[in-house]
């Protein structure tokens, strides 16, 4: 954390290439970046998401960035921009930083196998176990209680925060971040039935995370039965994601909380999927994919498309579906109405023959 | 676990505040409460849900706590009063007691920054890792594996069981218990799309645990991204519940295992959320609101209502809409039917002309 | 991993009931088992799902296990047999060989109190922790991070991978494998409302796991607050599975990720539930009932029964559904043309009149 003047930060942020000008009286003193209503006194706020445009009233924000044509308090400083969500994001960096990891060194009480080799920098905390034939690049930081199979690779740079698991044979490219409790290349759901019982069939496959990614807590990759599992470069999860066994995510993907992929999907570049999606096994999901949370997808879907629902569909037509289930009791009442006017015409009918 | 007669029992909840009366042959000696289907001899019982009425007949339980109007076999001890479920809870109490924690003092294999405040009467685990600047309070029990990071602040009388982690600046309230493998105050989903990757916002915010919240296995509470993410007092969540970054959460809060709710989510106080409900971001839910087991949730929901469905309606118009899609076969079938009566009807009328 | 002739292939599988005839041109030798898409050289592959059956023209692999009547490029060396599935298990077996543990011993740096008794052959790794008056079987693997609690009891044959905590008084059977981050007998959802707030009733029972039992990473079993949770001989359960507290689950049943049973719940033996299935408390699910992915139980299920949807159905019911609803803005442009002809009629017979 540190202070700098909005004036300063005007600059840090056109260096960064969020060109911007400031409006409004004075230029305050910020140590902080929040919301706006949690905002105290020396914090500076945003307003990306119109729905909270009416808490700028009450605000004790000192300074705000919004869009170029956002209407505000004429005495609260403003940075105005075209991008503000970036111009905040790029503005935590500036006035908060990263996470400063402890320093551990090479922790004495780590259990390291003789045969690991280890990179330049490294930072392994006490009761971290690495086993036989690792091979870890520089710069990384693992917490404690985290366990590094046999053969496994790291790249550079990786943390792995607290209690984060890495089986034997599992690949994991530079830069990746895994959040405390996640585990990558356990045994899949693999089976045959013999006799009335299921009989396992080794899963000797394997898990590789690409470059960049970054997963929350609680996530869990299988490994696969045979080949790989794969999530590809640049590719985010939040917490208790699950991958099934063979599953490959293409790069750059966006998957919100509790998703589960079944075994052997293949999930094209830039997928958005929304919180607690599921997707079958087998499928084909296309580039450029959204689909919307909670949704449960039993077909392949083509690329740039958005899907919705249980089973999903196309985004208008579940929208659709919803309206007309919403519709579907006065459309009963409708259809007992026109059977009784039926029945009348019939009778006058009748009476005429 | 004690021995205690049935007699002793009704006096116990006479002074709890569970005013009762006994009734039936002897004064059994009782060692332990259980189900009428499990109760061996020697172990009492309770009937608080009529579906399993039926299983008196074959129950081998010594004595059954019932209500004040319940018909029961005649040669079966019972204790009558108006709040069966609450004497049974307190019969627990009474009869099997608490959990004893295994008594650890300050094992000398637990990684403790000289930086960090410890309370009195620590109870913390070999293989527990407490950062730098942690303050923690009285009676506190860290099982093995935990990990405390840079700044936490832990209350007085907080159990923490195996495995879990708390992150750098999150704050635990009193008396809160985290099941094993929980994790409080990881980064939260947060990027800006820079040229077609995801570039992280750090998250600067911390995760906030107010007193007496209890929290089951496999939970992941993540940190604000500015601010505060907040789990009011007296909250109890069951486990694999996700809860996204900047999301508040009010008082007296029960929440069925793997509810997700989304990020900047606020719920108010009283609020009961079944199994597998999802929220989206950025929604406002009222107090003493119940959402139902797997409901979507993408609207605001007031003080007081009851929500169920994907997407979530008030609870009626769900069961109407359920009952409703139920019929829709047979409705389709009546509409054809419609038809052709239309077109006979017709074909008669033409007639006439 | 080992090389091995086809032909000598052939033979071990007949050997293991998987009656086979090779055919085609040669006989490769082969270190590996892999799909269509991604086998190399050297490497036998293997079709058992008609969707892949186009992947023969590009595969790299050196031979195939086929059904009986399959037909493969003629340059192919393929292995014929009736359970082509069964026999890639077996080969797999064969030429990769199941997990080789690494060899801690008794590590030192393992907490094991004096008090509990542990079989021969144990393989317990360092930071694991076993608390007092455990029993544990021969030849059991415990990985770094595990904790034991006091009075567990551990068959033979188990694998506990990293950071599975198995809590006091659980037992485990014989051949269990959990995989890492699992934790089994944590206290359930169990509270009385008492003046607004949430009471704890202790959780006086016990969480058991039969022989044979595995889980995937990241499970949570509750224990049960009075007599049992249980989980049947060999049942296999994926990723994230989560149990509610005194829920009995059979013999031989297949969970996929994320699902959930609440509590009090009866499951029968030969369960195969969907991923992301959600299970209301206190239901009776019967022998050999299937339900579908992301279904949401809400009544009991009799025995040999297949159910899906939200609320679930019969199989074939919850289809017609999907189906109806697909067609729902159809019929509502249908009844809307049907009350204008019937308005038309109408005003032709008033015109009769």
């Amino acid at each position: 954390m540190k202070e700098i003047r909005l004036s300063e930060l005007s600059r840090y942020l056109d260096q960064q290439g969020f060109p911007n000008r400031v409006e409004g009286p004075g230029d305050p003193l910020l140590h902080g970046v929040n919301t706006l209503q949690e905002a105290k006194e020396g914090e500076i706020s945003f307003l990306t998401n119109p729905k909270y445009r009416a808490q700028f009233c009450d605000s004790k924000a000192s300074a705000a960035i919004v869009a170029s044509d956002e209407t505000v308090p004429e005495e609260l400083p403003v940075l105005r921009c075209q991008d503000p969500y970036g111009a905040m994001a790029a503005s935590v960096v500036c006035i908060h930083g990263v996470r400063q990891h402890p320093q551990w060194g090479r922790d004495p009480r780590a259990e390291i196998a003789p045969s690991a080799r280890i990179g330049a920098n490294a930072n392994i905390a006490p009761f971290v176990t690495i086993d036989a034939d690792v091979v870890i690049g520089d710069n990384v930081t693992l917490y404690p209680g985290c366990y590094v199979g046999r053969g496994v690779v790291l790249g550079d740079d990786v943390t792995l925060y607290p209690n984060v698991v890495i089986y034997d044979g599992s690949q994991v490219g530079s830069r990746v971040s895994l959040h405390a409790g996640t585990v990558v290349g356990q045994d899949g759901l693999g089976y045959a039935k013999v006799g009335g019982r299921w009989v396992k069939i080794p899963q000797a496959g394997r898990a590789v995370i690409e470059d960049d990614v970054e997963m929350g807590a609680c996530c869990a990759i299988d490994r696969a039965t045979l080949g790989e599992t794969r999530i590809g470069a640049g590719t985010k999860f939040s917490d208790a994601v699950v991958i099934g066994h063979g599953t490959k995510v293409g790069r750059h993907g966006m998957f919100v909380a509790q998703v589960g992929l079944a075994g052997s999907v293949n999930v094209g570049e830039n997928a958005t999927i929304g919180g607690q999606v599921g997707v079958a096994g087998h499928l084909n999901i296309g580039d450029n994919v959204m689909i919307g949370a909670k949704s449960g997808v039993w077909s392949d879907i083509e690329s740039n498309e958005r899907y919705f629902g249980i089973p999903a569909f196309k985004w208008k037509q579940f929208w659709r579906q919803v309206a007309a289930v919403k519709e579907l009791p006065d459309l009963m009442r409708k259809l007992r109405r026109l059977e009784k006017e039926l029945e009348t015409l019939r009778a006058r009918l009748d009476g005429h023959e």
